[in-house]
């Protein structure tokens, strides 16, 4: 028998369906309209009809309810949420979210290859759809030690083996514009297939050529001209509303009803507590809707048919025979709040809470890929003897990647540079953590506002080494042991007591914990680093960025201080 | 050098444009508007971009002309027009249509493989983009001998070597619908790729399992309740305006701001006379927006960027940096007639003339498929023995591809049935062409009105066998001589007097000539059957589907009399 045969079978009406959902107002993104009650049959994990008349042993009367297809994350790095794919999925699928295009670049920069097989294992037998984009970053920059390397021939052997379904936002757009041999490489593996961007500040004939050589998305843009920019080149815009990055308020005027079939929304880096809090999609559904007048169908269509159109999905995003049966159930169109959700035809949440066993306990046979935090912490050399009396300080703005490049006096202790929290210069320390180069950058940095203590954490984009910032070095290094004993993870430590340890073991980003239990320890960590004297809201957020040397202007790395803009590591002093 | 680098050059304007198109109004199909007067920049066959300050030797002033995206013919038997791909495209490019999704349906029913291999090369060096999709239904049914068989694992190879980009009309809807193997496993060699659907009249449940097996699309739209059934159902409505089927009127009232994306516009079948006469896709558009109300923006979307989406084109149906410079210009949004078309980068038609030199001449060496016709027609036995009283009557309807099924007495000659022109009752016989099997079928027709000769043809859908309909046998047997002397082609006879011919040497169904003389031919064919008694407008069309054993009621194959709602050969007595 054709594997089709019996969805056929009950959309024909010739056996019963699995499940039918009966009253149910239908959200028909094709058509733009809500069609009048009707009962919906299912086949096992597809939708086969619209309809009346269906046989079931299963029946749920929705009284009415809409019945809306489920949303689609259209760009999302699963690793910040700082959980594995099954507990991402916790988090998001009482949220209505389905489908997820997910990049695996920070986990890529750690453990390459390994890093795509084990995100595409963890997920495959999920309620969740994951979909995965070849990285195609890894390393960012020849001017930090990554953990890895991707180049075309591996993103075309992902591809090869349905690993991955495009390529994933091409940051270097820079190479794109010029032409770069090594970058066009990695289009070309992935030709015929989308093409995410990722080209902030691009604009005029720049724009173009990065359109012209086959990106078809951005999900970089911060103003409404920017916006326009992309939505005339054919570029669809994915919206942004990321815990570090807040777009949707800025962009959402943009919209009208003529172009809102281009744009998509996503959350690109959300943390599990705003995950948990805030949501995902679904948050991002109900403000365009409550707060910038958008029509809820189009907004609805920006959540579910236009990310399934421009990614070629054509299983996902409608309801519709032969369509992966994904819904929610809510009731008010208006301010959509999911009460129901099922994922593959399964109920998996209700009134927002994740049902029992509607995720699979993780395979314990999975190869989870450690990826190497071997740092180092006993002895390190932290000491920086003061060779001149000014230096180079990065400069962090708050709510900011964006550094601000300072030259300030050194505080000269015993010869050494040291840090100063009465002045706000804290050092900062980048430990190569993957290969046992021994390599730490050491700089120093204004604006994270320790009064004493230090934070560390293997979080830090793109090349994840060991970052710290502390106010002595006594706590950098115990924050900085603490972190390599548990393989990975976040500390917070004052003097040789560790406050705070929030342990990441899967290749220092992700923890084998519950989402929930994610969200508190990371939370505790934050709690105790503004005790420390931080007035930051998230100083591991903002550290995170620190180390990442394709956001202008200073950064520091386990090379050195890099000047972004000119692309070069220069001296501490100047 | 990658192939990219001299049009990310010019993108970026680092080197002079190949042609720059000043003052243009585009037309933006992304955003819904369309963009004050500026510049467009080409490199070679690909858009660079929309700006100011490009360089070039050739500038062409637009001064304030629309430049909209070519136009897309989202399903097209480019056979119906009787010519080869490049007088096809000499027909339509001065129209404005730039990209045909083409279904070479009936070649491939008279040559099978050949067929498609054959229109794939003879499309690849022309400016018009000819996308093949692959016939689905070669043979149509076992009730007839067709030239050919296309099977799941040819329709496999023709997408692995890239001549196919999907499946064309799914025919058998009820072999879909009952999942019937051979049907789902051409479904399955193009999975994943667009598969158009053909289902006429089917609703309801029985639509659900068409959708639910995958078919994305349906042209056979009739009434607004059955174009929106299939939006619904998330089928691409594409609305057709052929010779013999026009839906354009009765379809476009269905047509919303909020559904417009889902639709796109087909001709399917249009005689060459039409296409130089009344044009393509240009006409549909005009006639939705002139007649319709349909915003231009809209309908324009449905000719351009919606089929490009619905067929996972990224290379054609926008204006957009490094897509296919395809482009029309015109002055009017409100009646948008093309006074420049451009192709691939080329100027190829002003004020509806095509450029000399606009199609290349013919390769000489490509192999023309001429198919067999070979039939004995000189000495084929046309006679009836009148074994009863009373026989089956197809009963032509004006305008319409289903015949109603008559039963009337015979008018019986020396023991034999034979024709009657003072009751309209003709004789019709279709002579097997392919595998000189000697086959003949033999029956008799009402509402053709022949008063005395006959006409004869190859093109007979879908098997393409000969067939004639005529008065007397004599007259019958002088057009089909003439066909079977041409290698296949149309003929109009009296007596042993040849009144008109037009050879159609490639498989039966084209001729090698150009366009112009094809359609005065065949209006001559036409004129000339009608003053043999004929008041049909057009009786060759009309005969094309006489012999079409799956449109309902009665047809007529070289096997005998199909009862096609019984879907069995029946005798011509009853």
């Amino acid at each position: 028998m054709h594997p089709l045969s019996p969805l056929l079978a009950t959309a024909r009406g010739d056996t019963p369906a699995t499940l039918v959902l009966r009253n149910a107002r239908l959200v028909n993104v094709f058509t733009g309209q809500v069609q009048p009650p009707a009962d919906l049959a299912l086949h096992q994990d597809r939708v086969a009809g619209l309809g009346s008349n269906y046989q079931s042993d299963q029946v749920i009367d929705l009284a009415g309810a809409y019945l809306c297809p489920g949303y689609i994350d259209a760009h999302v790095h699963i690793e910040s949420s700082l959980c594995t794919p099954a507990q991402f999925a916790a988090a998001v699928l009482p949220r209505g979210v389905t489908t997820v295009i997910a990049d695996p670049h920070e986990l890529a920069n750690v453990v390459g290859l390994d890093a795509v097989t084990w995100m595409a294992n963890a997920s495959r037998d999920l309620p969740l759809n994951v979909v995965l984009m070849g990285p195609s970053c890894v390393p960012a920059t020849p001017m930090a030690t990554a953990g890895a390397t991707l180049d075309a021939n591996h993103l075309q052997a992902l591809y090869a083996n349905n690993t991955i379904h495009g390529l994933a936002e091409v940051m270097n757009y820079p190479g794109v514009i010029n032409g770069e041999a090594d970058v066009l490489a990695k289009l070309d593996a992935l030709k015929g297939q989308p093409i995410d961007g990722h080209s902030p500040g691009a604009n005029g004939k720049d724009l173009d050529a990065y359109a012209a050589a086959g990106v078809g998305s951005d999900h970089e843009c911060v103003t409404p001209e920017e916006a326009r920019d992309r939505l005339e080149r054919g570029l669809y815009l994915l919206i942004r509303e990321a815990t570090n990055a807040r777009n949707l308020d800025a962009l959402l005027p943009v919209v009208t009803p003529q172009n809102a079939r281009r744009v998509c929304f996503c959350t690109d880096d959300r943390t599990p507590g705003d995950l948990l809090n805030i949501g995902s999609i679904d948050h991002m559904v109900r403000r365009a809707i409550t707060h910038h007048n958008i029509d809820p169908l189009d907004a609805l269509r920006m959540a579910t048919l236009n990310p399934a159109e421009w990614f070629g999905l054509r299983q996902v995003g409608a309801i519709a025979p032969g369509r992966t049966a994904d819904l929610l159930v809510f009731d008010d169109l208006q301010n959509p709040t999911p009460k129901m959700v099922f994922a593959k035809g399964q109920l998996v949440a209700e009134d927002g809470k994740l049902l029992d066993h509607a995720i699979p306990d993780p395979d314990a046979t999975l190869g989870i890929p450690h990826g190497q935090c071997t740092v180092d912490t006993a002895n390190p050399n932290l000491t920086i003897p003061a060779t001149g009396e000014s230096i180079r300080v990065i400069g962090h703005l708050p709510d900011q990647l964006l550094t601000e490049p300072l030259t300030l006096p050194a505080t000269v202790h015993d010869g050494q540079a040291v840090a100063d929290p009465a002045r706000d210069l804290l050092k900062m320390a980048v430990f190569e953590r993957h290969h046992n180069t021994g390599n730490v950058g050491l700089g120093f940095i204004q604006g994270i506002g320790l009064k004493h203590g230090a934070i560390a954490g293997t979080v830090a984009h793109d090349h994840h080494n060991l970052v710290a910032i502390g106010a002595d070095d006594t706590s950098i290094r115990t924050a900085a042991a603490a972190i390599a004993e548990d393989g990975g993870g976040l500390a917070v430590a004052d003097g040789e007591t560790i406050l705070a340890r929030l342990p990441l073991p899967i290749g220092g980003l992700m923890s084998d914990q519950p989402v929930q239990a994610v969200a508190d320890a990371y939370a505790q960590a934050v709690t105790q680093a503004r005790a420390l004297g931080s007035p930051l809201a998230d100083p591991f957020m903002a550290m995170s960025f620190m180390a990442l040397e394709v956001i202008p202007s200073l950064k520091l790395t386990d090379l050195g201080l890099v000047d972004v803009e000119r692309f070069e590591l220069v001296d501490l002093f100047v």
